[in-house]
């Protein structure tokens, strides 16, 4: 029963407002293109999304960061300080199905967008906002990017070595891992709309959406009685050796392996000590169980280290993964780009963008009956205003040519 | 037109049968039961989800880690090695809208319980799957925990120091990550569904999901050709000083205030000397533009932190950010916990637990109407063994109290 469009129509029909830019609105309204919805991107006519010309503004082609986070939808040039232009994007809020937008707080009001004004012309709209500190926050008037959210959330606290400083996760959790929720909560709107024909009006701080991932770390401290510590190489629940990345042949920054040995399976550690040749240790009481082996946890995380030593990762992760003991190789973004099963899997895909050629990216990684949707190339500045408004609003060419004209759209 | 639910009635009338332990099923299924979906979890009447017992099996009330992902939930327990268990699930399946599991791979299938079994009697359910590799990795065997999945898909490789080993994030972002990702795809598959009754079949992998939030590092790699480096205090991206976790008064682990100036807007920095009394330096072309501090970097650093040693860092997060320039204090578990705006604000939540008393805990973050969904407390093994089976399959006192004699349910 399942259709062979790999979840591309699940929103056939949905039209989105976005009014996003950087990566925590954009990632939300990128997860619903993929989904099938029509996301029309509104973008200044002098240079669009900042997140076009990361590091800077300047020419040259659009930064795969801006590729990879606006794939499968529209760009349209609207002037919001021309009064028509205003109108415009209002008329298009009349037609929408969801509004999502992200700018500082303030602005969206102060540009004449505010949920109450689009509230008034479509009641039924599901309007989306994404700030960095909660309505109601002491900080709700502050200025926030991806590394605020982290810090200001626990994620850093709980991240770096045991006594180092705090650090920041390689992923834009705070961007992306908010732009996911906010994409739940879409959804569960639309689906209650689609009986009731109720509108929304939806937030999410960033802030706030951090402390969701982080909830492992709760737990802990709601156990301990302290804030959770650093995870280290292993985790904020302690976790027991041996856990964490053990050295490998190469010596380069990544050569290195996970093993994970669980508390709840005894047989992981009574099989590693099989695959390092340690056989002899086999039920030895000074190793067997988690509390002794944490007494010991210099001597027995060397014991390891001495065999993944003279393998190299991937024959580390091979073997041990082979014995029945969770290990992943420490694998780093070109080892994985350059991994064929993920194309052929439809995990990356490649498309052709008009000004970069072909471009290959991560693709939405939940399959529908065997892959995921297919990816379709980030558009160009303004390259749907005539279809756009066209097909929203039922303008004709004279009337766009007039927009153009006038430099209400650009 | 926004009801006053907060969004708990968007699934009213789902019903989900939950087959998840640990986290990234369950933070799945838990995220349904929040938006008003029936979340049913089939558990063993041994000791249920190993979740309940983190840290080991043995006595004493579940486990918080337990209680923070299985919130809002209901529990059955039912012995699958019995055919009558067997059965009870299959017509549990017959009505239920969706159904998740996260078993090691092959398990499902090895209890009788996989997609085609399950789609011959429900076409039109929602069979989800969750593993730690995709069917068609090399490594589509092999068991796998949050750790691995990090390991295993660029995170590790780009957290830790620059010249440091690879560590892992404090977040269970390869647990919880990954339930976000699966979440999204349930509700696009029902919202279809809705419309034209097709059932699906989805499956994500940890390892696949985790590159979908690394998306910005595989954007550095498509600039600079080389694969992305650790982030450290900053970002993948590089950043250019001042940028990151900069010392504060107390001396503690998490005494840090994060600063950020941003490449696009040179006020930041003009705005910050301001700030630590350095107005002589404003416009001087030693600092002025980004890559004049980049090649000053360590000086640059020095003169923010001998104004931020002299502060605490919630005054310093205070006066930085009240000068319009991107900062946050690192705060740890307690102090979030602790702080009582989330809890006006609904971010926060406390429950009456049958074991465990008052219980707070982080709730769904994003806002229906100004509010977060109402928590309520996880279910304890078994609890609603009764009502399922009778709201569910019309099964009388009698029948529930056979079942029970002949240890088919728990």
């Amino acid at each position: 029963m399942t259709s062979n469009s790999f979840g591309a129509d699940c929103l056939s029909g949905i039209r989105v407002l976005d009014m996003t830019q950087f990566e925590a609105g954009p990632s939300c309204t990128e997860v619903l293109a993929w989904l099938g919805a029509e996301v029309v991107k509104v973008e200044n006519p002098a240079a669009g999304d900042p997140g076009r010309k990361l590091g800077g503004p300047g020419p040259g082609p659009d930064h795969p960061y801006f590729l990879e986070f606006n794939a499968n939808k529209k760009s349209i040039t609207v002037n919001l300080k021309d009064p028509k232009g205003l109108q415009l994007v209002k008329d298009m809020a009349a037609k929408a199905d969801v509004m999502v937008e992200n700018f500082a707080p303030g602005a969206i009001e102060r540009l004449g967008l505010g949920y109450e004004v689009i509230k008034a012309i479509n009641p039924s709209i599901v309007y989306c906002q994404v700030k960095g500190f909660g309505e109601g926050s002491p900080y709700e008037k502050n200025l926030a990017f991806d590394m605020i959210a982290q810090a200001c959330s626990g994620i850093m606290s709980t991240t770096g070595e045991l006594d180092g400083r705090p650090l920041k996760p390689g992923p834009s959790l705070g961007d992306t891992g908010t732009g996911m929720l906010l994409a739940i909560s879409v959804l569960g709107a639309l689906f209650r709309r689609s009986r009731t024909g109720e509108g929304e009006h939806l937030q999410v701080a960033m802030q706030d959406a951090m402390m969701h991932y982080l909830r492992i770390a709760f737990a802990v401290q709601a156990a301990t009685g302290k804030a959770a510590p650093r995870a280290a190489d292993t985790s904020v629940t302690g976790g027991n050796p041996p856990m964490g990345t053990f050295p490998c042949k190469g010596g380069g920054p990544n050569d290195y392996v996970y093993v994970y040995t669980s508390r709840a399976n005894p047989e992981h550690w009574r099989r590693l000590l099989a695959v390092i040749g340690r056989e002899d240790l086999i039920g030895d009481a000074r190793y067997d169980s988690p509390a002794a082996r944490a007494e010991r946890k210099q001597e027995v995380d060397e014991m390891v280290a001495a065999w993944t030593r003279q393998h190299d990762k991937h024959e580390a992760m091979e073997i041990i993964g082979a014995a029945g003991i969770p290990a992943g190789a420490v694998l780093d973004t070109m080892e994985l780009y350059n991994e064929k099963s993920f194309e052929d899997r439809g995990i990356i895909q490649t498309f052709e963008h008009p000004e970069r050629g072909a471009f290959k990216m991560v693709a939405w990684p939940v399959r529908f009956g065997g892959r995921p949707p297919e990816l379709k190339p980030a558009p160009l500045l303004g390259a749907n205003n005539d279809d756009v408004l066209a097909g929203w609003l039922g303008l004709g060419k004279d009337q766009i040519g007039d927009l153009r004209t006038g430099k209400v759209i650009g």
